[in-house]
């Protein structure tokens, strides 16, 4: 395992402890805090949510679905950061994401855009220094790199 | 974290370099082994892959259904040595594991039996030693325990 890898991982592991999955009601918010953070500040992404396409803030947060699609979300994210390190693993879960998203027809430069976005919303739970910055760009760098060639191996539309 | 549960991780973690995934052929075949030796040692949990109740091992083998699956299989299990470390990501990941399998209805015990049956696979693959099948006994009990809670928690029959 490359020593930039393991850098990158230990750095994203760290800043997920400010963005906790589990069921209670703090854990809960963080998953709410992200999808209120996205329809907020990219408002044309809420075309990928069919039936929430007017959602505002405050229709996600007394949302069951956003409620239980913040868990999804934030769960999604943490495994990413806790199988960077083994990469072969890592990238298996890029391609389950991508199969398991096929149905959404999503614009296939939402994938690295996706790392803005997060990295965006983490930053309002914690103060991210420019090291941990760079992490999650480049995790989303390779991230995306799969995600396309799976996508192309796939048939599917991609960057 | 306890340090009973990195030792858990490491052991269940190296023992999964024998199951690797991937697109190689060889992957590829790790997966398709899985579903050839569990509906091998026990045809009953056929039932559960409509329109796969009678398939044997050559059926398996041929089948690009169970390519794709038992690559999903082996990456899900990667991820929940992967996540360990981390029990509120690990118990994340249980439950939502829990959540996508709501649809067929599995019998509740299975959930723990399934580490019996992936560790019978796992010794096709490499020697484990006792030590390393105590390891996964434990991580089978661990995401056994958290899967019936919420099991329970969701209205769903548990043990």
């Amino acid at each position: 395992i490359p020593a930039m890898s393991l850098e990158v991982a230990r750095l994203c592991k760290t800043s997920m402890e400010s963005a906790r999955v589990g069921t209670d009601e703090d854990k809960l918010q963080n998953g709410r805090d992200f999808y209120k953070f996205m329809f907020t500040h990219f408002p044309d992404l809420r075309v990928y949510f069919k039936g929430a396409e007017k959602f505002t803030a405050d229709d996600v947060q007394k949302s069951e679905r956003f409620e239980k699609q913040g868990q999804r979300l934030l769960l999604a994210v943490h495994v990413l950061a806790e199988t960077y390190a083994n990469q072969e693993v890592f990238k298996a879960y890029v391609r389950e994401t991508i199969n398991r998203h096929r149905v959404y027809k999503m614009d296939p430069s939402l994938w690295l855009a996706f790392f803005t976005v997060f990295t965006m919303y983490l930053e309002t739970k914690t103060k991210l220094d420019q090291a941990t910055k760079n992490a999650w760009a480049e995790m989303g760098k390779v991230f995306n790199d799969e995600a396309q060639v799976h996508l192309k191996n796939s048939g599917l539309p991609h960057t």
